[in-house]
């Protein structure tokens, strides 16, 4: 693995542009993998996270059980297979063989990274108040993994039934903004 | 205003992608805007939107207040605007006169839509239990506008420090994903 530690400081950095997102979780041994698109910063660090994993998805109950997951960030080159991954249940799939990625060991969590992601965050969860309502979850980050060989990943970003917008070109404006 | 009722069933495909947007409140007949990321899909239809509006925000207790506001996703055009809208407060100063930008009344809310940006979805507060420890307010999309002259709305994410993606291209992939 090519990856190195990222500083917590600057995960908002990586979610706050909104990409999809592929979760990973674990029970027993046997890693899982979901696409979602519906997650929100909710603070900058120790960083937040909230998200909305369905209680229709084979991860809820994975999640709700272990509180734990790692957030895989996926660029354009995956994108089939992050659209496969959510066309599929981790019920009667092994979704890592049946995709071919790379499970890679954590070093917080039981649940795995995705190798071929180019940033994976190590997440337990923190607040589970809003799940029975809304099946969100607030989860804290507790480790950032990055690959610094990717010096401009292009992540995608759901516009619904299977139609994505892929980052195009980086703009900088002033600004005393975080 | 060249704008068309858009229907709620759809309004996920424009927030789900993660856009930069701009909210809009008014207390007492002032109308004021913030620039915020922090935002995800909670829910299909009705839909529900969950957004961090921080206290230190001036729109915090003006959204408290009135329980209304209008999110209004803008495209790259509005880039400079919307940066400049996130780095002076409505506490001393009228947004809309400073930024050249163009309150519309609304049709169930007292905050304005703003003219300029291609989408506008008017939201009443419809939970408030996460705002006191993560400033997370729950919305509800009463009513949603987009103009539909606008074929291949250009949005912006925020990667932080007032550096953003705009979109690129688009890509459509087989999948039965809403």
């Amino acid at each position: 693995m090519t990856k190195s530690p990222f500083p917590l400081s600057k995960v908002y950095g990586l979610l706050e542009p909104g990409p999809v997102v592929m979760l990973s979780t674990a029970r027993k041994g046997r890693p899982n993998i979901m696409t979602l698109s519906w997650h929100t910063m909710l603070e900058f660090e120790p960083p937040l996270v909230g998200c909305v994993v369905s209680n229709r998805n084979y991860s809820f109950n994975i999640l709700k059980t272990t509180r734990e997951c790692v957030i895989n960030i996926p660029t354009v080159e995956l994108a089939e297979k992050v659209v496969k991954c959510g066309n599929v249940s981790g019920r009667d799939t092994d979704k890592f063989a049946s995709l071919g990625l790379t499970p890679i060991a954590a070093s917080c969590v039981q649940a795995p990274l995705i190798d071929e992601c180019y940033a994976n965050l190590e997440c337990k969860v923190a607040d589970t108040r809003l799940v029975n309502k809304y099946n969100f979850f607030v989860l804290e980050v507790l480790k950032a993994w990055f690959d610094s060989s990717i010096t401009d990943p292009r992540t995608i970003h759901h516009l619904g039934e299977g139609v994505f917008k892929v980052d195009g070109e980086t703009i900088k404006l002033p600004s005393h903004m975080k």
